[in-house]
């Protein structure tokens, strides 16, 4: 028995592989679905600067304050950016939630699969070499193995 | 611009996971298409005897023509599968192509992207520890690499 409500998770962050796997699914995987709700995911990774002041690092007021501006305004223009996309493709009869999430990206993507019950997780892919994706694999391809629904990796072409 | 026909590459082989991928295909991402071409690949990996005997080994022709049929039957019996699923779904409306390859799984779905042309690859993923991920990778982490389009992992649920 198929939910009422579709969902479709797009992880967006500042890549144009992002970009286009959220017109990708908008223009592939939504057409003709009705009642779907997109949830446009961006995770903010703990800065650095953060766990130097947890182990004790000491850091002028200011700089914090910078830095933290930085992360801020850093979501907002990815958000604006995804946004521009839904306006320019019409979305007007779909419901989009923006989150923000933070923390490693695997485990905030796969986290949020389970938390809005996304039927479809939709992402752009990065290219590694052999020895990164050796050690390290890749966000797509964690989510690919572990997130609790299909997953789409759309390639910029 | 888009192409008229979009074609979905599906790669099948006799795990469940290639079936379950194979009919979310046909329910969540063809439905309200027109002009679709299902593309059914199968790969047929190089059997190890084949080898053997490239190398001068000797073995018994009625050995051999046993392993063929094996691989012949195999074949046979996981696209009378699809075939199943797809006439239970009831896809009258959509062009299905049946493709045997045969060598390295990645590189020969890799190339069928480009050879037919594929919109979309979808297939199935089959679960790794990490050291073996690590080391050789899976099949679905290379096609989202490599693959000339948007793929699909489905997995079992």
């Amino acid at each position: 028995m198929e939910k009422k409500e579709r969902n479709f998770l797009v992880a967006v962050d500042e890549s144009k592989e992002s970009m286009f796997a959220l017109y990708w699914c908008i223009t592939k995987l939504i057409p003709h679905t009705t009642n779907v709700k997109l949830v446009l995911l961006y995770v903010q990774p703990t800065p650095a600067f953060h766990s130097f002041i947890a182990s004790g690092c000491a850091f002028y007021n200011d700089v914090i304050l910078d830095m933290d501006k930085y992360c801020i305004d850093l979501v907002d223009s990815v958000m604006e950016r995804a946004g521009d996309i839904c306006k320019k493709l019409n979305t007007t009869d779909i419901k989009i939630e923006r989150i923000i999430g933070r923390g490693d990206a695997k485990d905030v993507i796969c986290n949020a699969v389970k938390k809005f019950e996304a039927d479809t997780l939709v992402m752009g892919t990065h290219s590694y070499g052999f020895f990164k994706r050796a050690l390290v694999g890749s966000v797509s391809d964690y989510c690919a193995m572990y997130a609790k629904c299909p997953v789409v990796i759309v390639k910029h072409p």
